[in-house]
């Protein structure tokens, strides 16, 4: 790397205070895959019972590690478990020394912590394509072992970093039948690939007792509406990964009737689906786009994907330029249904273009003045039905260049 | 705008030297639709009996000029025909307004010119929903009917242009039982969209007496290999125009049997589409991405466009980076059929990945120094299938951001 970008200006201000949760501990070490000088490995016990649930990367070309969660995630067992992860080195397109590497590693993960392989996940996040030194890993796992501590999620956020500016965090509480239960997540992310690395990874843990299946389907129906509705750069990676943890510590069981708590995940994943959009390469706005009026919910999607993914539109935003004439275009060649005699678009409450034209008495000063603001807000009307979506970008800016152009591997 | 981007270092050496053809007269004038002393309107007049063919852009929120022209493509009439084009303005997203412009413009150059309405075909290029100030285009119809000459065709070009850095022009000559057909073409386009503009227009005109529907056929299956299979920046005009004319003032007969003349047109409409793509938004490298071994000529097309489009690969050719774990990224992200292990990838004629892993005894130093070049080759074979695609783009740089951000409208 020929240098290390700065901090986001769309950073929150500190780390957030993350609850212990009941039943999750962590530690972490500097292994040296990759970097120097820092954490890259962090390892987490989960207790006996937990249910665990997991989303991934819908990439062909997807990783070792990914594979191998992908096996394990449906099965049983509910003796303890463990999430092992490394950044600096993704072990993605490895072949058979790739699935090498994942086999040496959860087998030395689940001998030092005297639990059942078959209940270890792993990932890796960082460069594609080079072996990845599992030894490295594995002789610092009995260190990692004697370390763990229920207080170590802040420490963990940091060690799977790669070109992250910020580690991600985010945290709720939900009152079930007058008893307390927790939910704690963290994250990483910067593109959906950085500078020669990889991924989006997410870590969730709470101390609700939730039946496997059930928990799998709230993480799956709510990152449809959070992580699945971010791009940075419309680049998906080989190794997004997200695990969520229910240790049952808490005593109180956890059902999908139990709405507050499936609005508390949602809040956590969204939360940290925004904190890796703040966080994306380059980024200077956070912008956010809702599709209304269109034939379904998954046309209104493909528009706004359409617009988030436009590189003219994000090089618009960059420049505070309200040019809604890239809107138009965006929604013109996302090949969802769309009729230009029926389109409205908003910048913020500025109505700017009504059923097929610019709106009578737009003033372009009122679009620019919404576009000098930090946050983003384009609405776009098809007229068509009832069908939305709200997803969430960054501007493309000369720092994504730099970055990912500039700075050398 | 904010100036002038400077002249593409991908430019030819000089406009082309282009035949005159037969039944083909130009002329062009500044009409001041908003450009300044420059020629901004085009007008082609067609001898009677000219076939005319047309490919339009797909948008669902084409432009006024684009559906008049799908309107009148398919009639019949062998009369004389026109086309008329500005700069400056698209004319899109302008409601009925902007028909109300393409019905007030071509009945005037039909008028001008004596012709039948229903054969006047106009394109407008340049900002998005804005009236179109027809009335300085008409104003200039008698004065352009007066100076028609069939010498014109290199200042059509250039009267043409919005953001272009050069005007864009090819020819090929035919010997068709002895005798010979010539064709000329001209086009413009920088990005899909470029600065505020929309766009990307052709024009290809031949002295060959060929029936209206063949000629389609001939021009439909060739822009599915050249202009269809290029990319700037994956944005898609709301206004993209390619109109080719048949005048038949050869006298020779041509049809869909006649290869030589097939492969003649492709080679014009091929070499057009690459001086597009180099003169991309900010381009330094031109782009050949290919790709063989996919289940169908459509997966192989998925894969190329899904490398050619991708943001990190685009700025790792920007920094002459190597970075092939980029292209098996995009190959997974696709959505088309690909096995992990099957993929190969070729940087210029280097081996660089080989069956799922990194190509033993490659050197990152061999794919460096490919990077290095002008022209850079990226080759995937899937292993799978004898399906086949080959696209072009170029590079993403902090020109492209300089133009699109930078530069206000």
């Amino acid at each position: 790397m020929g240098g290390t970008p700065p901090l986001s200006p769309l950073a929150p201000a500190a780390f957030p205070e993350l609850p212990e949760i009941g039943g999750v501990e962590f530690a972490t070490a500097e292994a040296g895959v990759k970097y120097k000088n820092r954490t890259d490995v962090m390892l987490v016990r989960l207790a006996p019972g937990s249910s665990v649930a997991g989303v991934f990367t819908r990439s062909a070309t997807r990783s070792a590690p990914v594979l191998d969660c992908q096996d394990k995630i449906g099965g049983d067992g509910d003796g303890a478990a463990a999430i092992i992860v490394n950044s600096g080195n993704s072990n993605a397109f490895t072949g058979k020394s790739g699935r090498e590497s994942v086999s040496r590693i959860t087998a030395a993960t689940a001998a030092a912590l005297g639990i059942d392989e078959a209940r270890v996940f792993s990932s890796s996040t960082g460069v594609i394509g080079e072996p990845l030194p599992h030894d490295r890993i594995t002789a610092k796992l009995d260190e990692m072992a004697g370390k763990l501590n229920t207080g170590g999620i802040a420490s963990a956020a940091k060690a799977i970093m790669t070109t992250d500016t910020y580690p991600k965090g985010a945290s709720a509480e939900v009152q079930i039948d007058g008893q307390t239960v927790k939910i704690a997540g963290i994250a990483k992310g910067s593109g959906m690939i950085a500078p020669d690395m990889a991924t989006m990874l997410v870590y969730i843990f709470t101390d609700a007792k939730i039946e496997r299946s059930a928990l799998q389907a709230m993480v799956s129906a709510n990152s449809d509406l959070t992580f699945n509705c971010i791009t940075v750069d419309s680049d998906t990676s080989t190794s997004d990964t997200l695990l969520c943890a229910a240790t049952g510590a808490s005593g109180v069981e956890v059902t999908a009737q139990h709405t507050a708590f499936v609005d508390a995940l949602h809040e956590v994943m969204l939360d940290l689906a925004h904190q890796v959009v703040r966080d994306g390469e380059g980024a200077t706005k956070f912008v956010q786009i809702q599709v209304t009026g269109a034939q379904s919910d998954a046309d209104a999607k493909v528009h706004a994907m359409s617009i988030a993914n436009s590189p003219l539109i994000k090089t618009a935003i960059a420049g505070e330029d309200p040019n809604w004439g890239r809107v138009v275009m965006a929604v013109g060649k996302s090949g969802a249904a769309a009729d230009r005699d029926l389109l409205s678009i908003w910048f913020g409450d500025v109505l700017v273009a009504d059923k097929g034209w610019r709106a009578e008495g737009y003033q372009e000063e009122q679009g620019a003045a919404h576009m000098k603001g930090e946050n983003i807000d384009i609405r776009v009307d098809l007229g068509l039905g009832g069908g939305t979506s709200t997803v969430w970008t960054c501007d493309l800016t000369h720092g994504y260049i730099s970055i990912n152009a500039d700075y050398r591997s």
